[in-house]
């Protein structure tokens, strides 16, 4: 190899199970990456509270250290690599990276999703880099398709399994007849779900990708509060063998969406075709469909985490800093393209899609017809009837699956079908994507 | 808009049916593209012979030309898309632009993968960027991916369907129960194929494309003859549902792999799993399938063809040029990373697969146990044997599945069983992967 070939210093702040992928990847494939880029990477400096732990990777000890605020003043550091998570030491050590002039690669999703307006404009000020690959996604290059591959595309809309602890949850809970507990435990065993999954489970995770998604689709920066937010942690099997009885599979999907001039964003679970390539995306794997008007549709499938999948993309990122280094444009491409005045974000009230309603109705005849009624009274038409049981004089489940309706109709009916006395249980109510 | 925002002119070669694809995307969604890219890419001139045709687009008369030498040299010009395709005028024409300094855009994935060397030097030397986004698969960001987003990894495999032409035909054959000409001759009246398809069917277009991805993936420009190509022009519907009988699909591959540092690139129809996501792209569509040795598998899918997918893919790399004009950073990635001696091919002897064998054998006690040992003298072992019909006497089809196999063994083996009396027609081999 070249030994005068240019070299560019690494800071890696966190060194956990990514950031030890990132040194693996760097230690198999630097030469590799050098060769590919006419530069070299070279890790100077990885700061990690705890030194001790084995990471299965061999560091020089001089490269370790416990501050992380001198690893981003370090004057050898040229690239700071954020990989701590969390939003109060990684912000603080981001924007001081970025204060310093120095770019900066992070796979932290919660951060831009939190604190993205803040981040981005110190990029911008500064005129350095922000690049985060590997924040959705993991290993597929989402990212960079959307913001740079599909440019000249307007969006329409992204549909994604972006949460692979609950896409296996969901599988388990399928393929072995869990329940959502059981399947959650197994999770944990196998080190796909955290002891705290709630940020998983309950659809923050995805929510922070969405918001990440949707800001570069769409040139703002898409406020957390104003996506709605569901998760897995509810859904019973019932329902899922209720999905594939009627020829679907129920996802936790983010959906981003453009709508007369407005834009949906969203998370929660949503039945879709079993044919809908989106179905057929199983365990721990991700997958990201885009519909643009110039491309069509296009999928992006693989790993969504995991360490070296994610280190991939970090590595990525930084071979991308690399490039804006030595060829002296940082900015290049600007870390979100905030161009255009925001845009109104529809509430979930004035959505429109289908619904599967699974209610607890006595089974009397003149029931149905009492429902269908009340459905009606509020716009919302039924596509089709699923009882399986038949137990006369008591309540037994039965499914809806109606035509597109407006949300607030939807609400406004199930509230009042709620207040029948021939209604038992809560009806369940999950939205259908196609 | 800003009306001070920087402008690059363009200037297309080629007013064909992705030129105007282009001319169309660029006046739907330009100011959307400028608005990400902070500068404006703004048409100068287009170039075509034949300028009276209807292309369902409105273009100011005074930017039509038939001089394409003129539109290369014009100064107002600093950006030059060549959409004219084949490897004679196009080759001088982007030859002629990268001798004037100007950066280079293009679809042509024949230019590319028969003269590389000699377009890829050019750039190189002339200092100017050349792009090739949508010479391989239509509106999916394969290229971009594997240059850039995959940059950390160590290429492993490629699988790829990359000719809508072709899986069309498959599907129809499959769905439709078409033979091979009735299925041809649909894609023809629908526009997927052309009146002479032997590009597209005897696998020569796919060869291309499989060539662009193996230079990019292994730095050093593959040469088109060093490749094995067989199209689906030979198939027959009996293998298409004996394979399906076995749980696989066949498809039109291309393979390139890594093997012991030697390299494989071969186009061939395979067998496909069922359940593998490859078996599941249908019609004009296109996938590709990377393993890496970090990234693990990501797949990317979308429409391989057509005007608007492969206009979209054209602009995005248009939007990488002007980025680094502005930015003053040409060449920031290179055309192909040609940084690594070439790697041996291997040829098709060495390559190891398993067999699909589709025998006909005299139907009489004992002829399975000498075609077993026959092909046992050559080290090809059986796995599975399907045979439908009985006609004691007479020659029945017979498909043989085998374990994984050296293809100069298999080759052999077949020699030997063609010369036996008890064999009739050819035997029909196609391999599978998996």
């Amino acid at each position: 190899m070249d030994g005068r070939m240019k070299e560019i210093g690494i800071g890696l702040l966190g060194f956990g199970t990514v950031g030890a992928g990132v040194v693996k990847g760097l230690q198999a494939n630097g030469e590799l990456v050098a060769d590919r880029l006419g530069a070299r990477p070279v890790l100077r400096k990885i700061a990690d509270i705890d030194l001790e732990r084995d990471r299965g990777v061999s560091v020089d000890p001089a490269v370790l250290c416990r501050d992380a605020r001198a690893v981003v003043s370090d004057p050898s550091v040229d690239v700071v690599v954020e990989l701590i998570g969390g939003t109060r030491v990684a912000r603080e050590l981001v924007l001081s990276a970025l204060e310093n002039r120095k770019p900066v690669v992070t796979a932290n999703k919660a951060l831009l999703a939190e604190h993205g307006p803040e981040v981005f404009k110190k990029a911008a000020e500064s005129g350095v880099d922000l690049y985060f690959g590997a924040s959705v996604g993991g290993g597929i290059p989402i990212i960079r398709a959307l913001r740079e591959g599909l440019i000249a595309n307007r969006i329409l809309s992204i549909r994604g399994i972006l949460n692979g602890t609950s896409n296996y949850i969901l599988t388990q809970m399928e393929e072995q007849h869990s329940s959502f507990e059981r399947a959650l435990g197994e999770a944990q065993q196998k080190g796909y779900a955290e002891a705290d999954p709630s940020l998983d489970i309950d659809g923050v995770d995805t929510a922070h990708k969405a918001v990440i998604l949707a800001s570069l689709a769409y040139g703002f920066v898409v406020p957390m509060r104003s996506v709605h937010v569901e998760g897995v942690r509810n859904l019973s099997e019932m329902d899922i063998f209720n999905a594939l009885a009627l020829g679907y599979r129920i996802k936790l999907l983010a959906v981003v969406k453009e709508f007369g001039g407005d834009i949906e964003v969203r998370v929660h679970p949503a039945l879709v075709p079993l044919d809908h390539v989106l179905a057929s995306v199983s365990g721990v794997f991700n997958a990201v469909m885009v519909q643009g008007d110039l491309s069509g549709q296009t999928l992006y499938y693989g790993r969504g985490a995991g360490q070296d999948p994610t280190a991939g993309t970090v590595i990525a990122d930084v071979a991308d800093v690399v490039r804006n280094l030595v060829a002296g444009c940082p900015r290049r491409v600007p870390a979100v393209p905030l161009v255009r005045r925001g845009r109104r974000i529809r509430s979930m009230d004035e959505i429109q899609t289908r619904y599967y309603l699974r209610m607890s109705l006595l089974d009397r005849p003149g029931v149905l017809g009492q429902i269908t009624s009340a459905l009606g009274r509020h716009n919302v038409s039924i596509a089709s009837v699923l009882q399986k049981e038949v137990r006369v004089g008591e309540y037994v489940p039965v499914v809806i699956v109606t035509h597109e309706a407006i949300e607030k109709d939807c609400d406004a009916a199930l509230e009042e079908i709620q207040g029948m006395d021939l209604v038992g249980a809560k009806t369940v109510r999950l939205r259908i994507e196609e």
